[in-house]
Formats: C-alpha cells, structure tokens, sequence
C-alpha cells in the first residue's frame, strides 16, 4: 500500500487516486461519489462486457462481489483504518441487476487492528437493491 | 437459461459454448478445461485489466470471486444439477494470485430441487492455492 | 412449521410461544423483547454451560451463531415472510462476549418466495457490538 | 490459550482435554475421535436440549453451527497451528440432522500467522451430510 502512502484518503479526490490505482478498478470505470463518516459511495457506470446474461443484460455477479469488496476496503481506509488485503467477502444477490448505472454504499461495521468488517449494498440506477455482503479485510 | 438449452452441458465442448454466452466470459478469457464426475476445471488467462496491485501484478480479488462463483455454477450443470442464479457466494483470499494462468477447480457439494451448493479452489500458474470458496446455487 | 399456524407471529406473545416450541430456544432461556417494521429483538440470559473460554466467561461462538440464526429466521417470520429453514449462516465475531444478558436486534435485508436474506447484530449487557451476520432462509 | 499450554495437542487424549474446556463443550457432551495429517474428528451424541424441530427432532442449526466452528479451530491447532479466536463462521445446511450422534470431520485448508482457515463436514448417524461450512481462525 505504499503506493497510495501520499494521499489523502479522507478526501474524495485523493481516495478516487488511491483507487484507480488498479488496472482493473479503471477498466471498471469506477468514481468515488461521497466519503461520509461511516462509509465511502461508489459508482460504476453500464459497460457491455460485465454482463452476464445478455437477455436480460444483467451485471456478472463476480463484478458485483468487486464492488462490494473494494468498496468496503475503502471504506476502512476513508474512516482510518487499516485494511492491507480481503481476507475473506460474502456476497447474496438479491435481484438481477438491470443495465445502467451502479451505486455502492459502504459502511464500515468493526474497525480491528487485525482485522476491520465492512458492509456494502449495491443499488441500480432506480434505486434499487440488487446485492449486499461483507468483506473482512487484514490490517498492518 | 433457456439460451443454453440445446446445449450438451456434460460435454467440454457444450459447456463451454454455454459458458461462454456471457460477454464476461468471454472478455475473462475462460476455457473448460475438462468435466468429472464431481465438477470442472476452468482456466483463465493472465490480462493486464485484471491486476488489483500493479506493484505485485496480482489479480484482482473480484475477479478471482467471479471465478469462485461462475465454476461452481457450471459445475452444477456439468452433473446434472439446476442452477438458474446465485444465491450467495463466499470467498476466502489465502495468498496474492501471481501473473499468470489460473487453474479453478469446482466441487459440487450438495445437488438440490430450490438450492445446490459447490465449492472451488483457485490454483496459480505454479499449481499454489491462492483463493477458495463457495457458492449456493437456486434451482427451478 | 405447523406447529406455528395458529399463532400471531406479529404479536410479541405469538411470536415468543413459536420460538419456544423449540427445546435447544427453551434451553436458552431466549425472551422476544420487541418486534418492530424491520425485524425483532431478543434476549438471552448469561448462564454458566454457554462459555467457551471460563478464564473470561465468553459466551461460545457457536451460541452467537444460533442467536444470529434464530433472529434472522424469526425476524423474517414476524415481519410477513415465509421461511422454513435456513439455507446458510455467516457469522463475524468482533470481540469477546462479556458474561451477561445478550440481546440481539435483527433487520429483514430482503423478503423473497424462495430465499429471504436477514441481518442480526449481538450486543453485549454494556451495549458492545460482540457479533454480527446474516442468514439466508428457505421459503415455501 | 494459557490454559492449554502444557496439554498435546497432537494427541486425541489432550486435544480432547483442550476440547473440553470449554463448558459449553463438556454440555454438548463432544468427544475426540481421531487425529489426521489435515484436521480431526469429532463426535457429538444425540440430546433432547439441542432439538430445533421437536416434530422431526432434528439438532440445531446453531448447534451444527458450533461444531463446524470448534471443528475447525481444533483441527488448525491439531496440526500445529495457532488458532486463538474465530474471526468469521460460514454454515451451509443441507437436510435436517435426524436424532443420534453427529460425526464431524475437519480439515485445514490455510494454515497462517494472522489467519487460518478450515472447513468441517457433519455427517448424521447414518453417515449423511447434513451441514458443511467453514470457519477463519486469528492467529497470535
């Protein structure tokens, strides 16, 4: 995480940096919409190649889990903690998720020394739930 | 899943043509590796979009859940098994996935009319395990 | 879930009696403190044969996991779902559990005809979050 | 784990003293039945207490939930791991657990400093699988 040692996690356009520092975070296409003291908001907009059923042109379920783990590690690092590595996600698909935007909203549940629990919904462009889950991420 | 219905989905070739309906598939680059008695075996390429960490060129924890989630569904249909949806999915992380090839071995643990359960393991190029999990699968 | 027919699940009375048909909820010594919009509350008492650790009195991690369960299953049951048994359970546990009253706040996450998804969070007598997770439950 | 410094852990006659401990490990009347090179297994006698379902006296979700957990940290110490908390628990339930002895075998599948992992199956009296899942263990 040296990487990422010089920014300013707290703010929006430090943590997008942080973020995008990730190859495949950028070909997701992902901004940071809001830092708040529990949790960061993610976007991702529709894109062809995520979907998974092209009748019904529904997000993949393992792009949805990308989302909810990345968003709950950066909801760690945006509150303070210290989040290295996932060390395990879980992740229940509600709905499928129709084409169009994406929306990410991370709460942070336990912050630990060695290990800090987020929780993270997915809702679709109408505002929908589509997914939720948790990740538990290894701290220093 | 009515697309793959004409499908042979005990055989590579017709699984593989069934898995490879979904654009994010295809753009992961999948291949069915082989078929037993229990599941499958699915590669994938190593991609420059899929990194997480540039600095140690690991593959993104979301990908690596997407193929968690995706080798056990195909597992599920590649013995006879409904699978419509993911229920939920659970992944642990044990090791950074290196660059690379990744080998991901599915495991059908329970067969069921409304819920099916399978579990995978994924393998870096040098056969290490770098990421294991689970996924629970809805029926009819 | 016969036995249940004739009870008001909504109503604290109706809801506590369902919960007690079973002897493993009786043995518990489990009381339905309230049901709200979103899902219940219940109480458990400290008692000696549930800890797992006697040089800190912990409450077993194991009897987190049946209160997490219980109280996603019931909280599902009182707000109008249907669920006859669960699919699977996740649990995180985020501290030790102090010895005392535990009390345990459910919250529906998704209400569905096959598979309904609930929430519960374990406190401890001094309001400490000690547990948290989620169970998905078998519809009709 | 002070307390069980000085037991064998190698050994079924001191991991079942270490075992047992616990209180809530003596009430559930557990027993250790063998040692393997990946994990344990362990024996639980059928008991009126545990009864979820008294129509069908099937055991506890939250009891089966117990013995995947205890299972498995057992298992990672059994094999020369450090396993000091459980960190998170995941229990799928495949078919009710119909009355008699439960029979639960570990095996480690992550053996590390910060975190281990280990999965556990319950087989019922007449060898069935009724629950899998899987605990990760804090290290020191």
């Amino acid at each position: 995480m040296s990487l990422i040692g010089d920014l300013d996690l707290a703010s929006v356009a430090g943590l997008e940096r942080a973020l995008l520092i990730a190859p495949f975070h950028r070909w997701l296409g992902l901004r940071v919409a809001a830092i708040g003291p529990q949790g960061i908001e993610i976007t991702m907009p529709g894109r062809q190649e995520v979907v998974s059923n092209p009748a019904v042109q529904s997000t993949h379920g393992g792009v949805l889990a990308s989302l909810i783990d990345l968003t709950g590690l950066y909801s760690v690092l945006a509150v303070g903690g210290l989040a290295t590595a996932t060390a395990d996600l879980r992740v229940d698909y509600h709905r499928p998720a129709k084409p169009g935007e994406l929306r990410v909203i991370g709460r942070v549940v336990k912050l630990g020394k060695r290990l800090s629990v987020a929780d993270a919904e997915i809702l679709d462009a109408e505002g929908v739930l589509v997914a939720s889950g948790r990740g538990a991420y290894l701290g220093g």
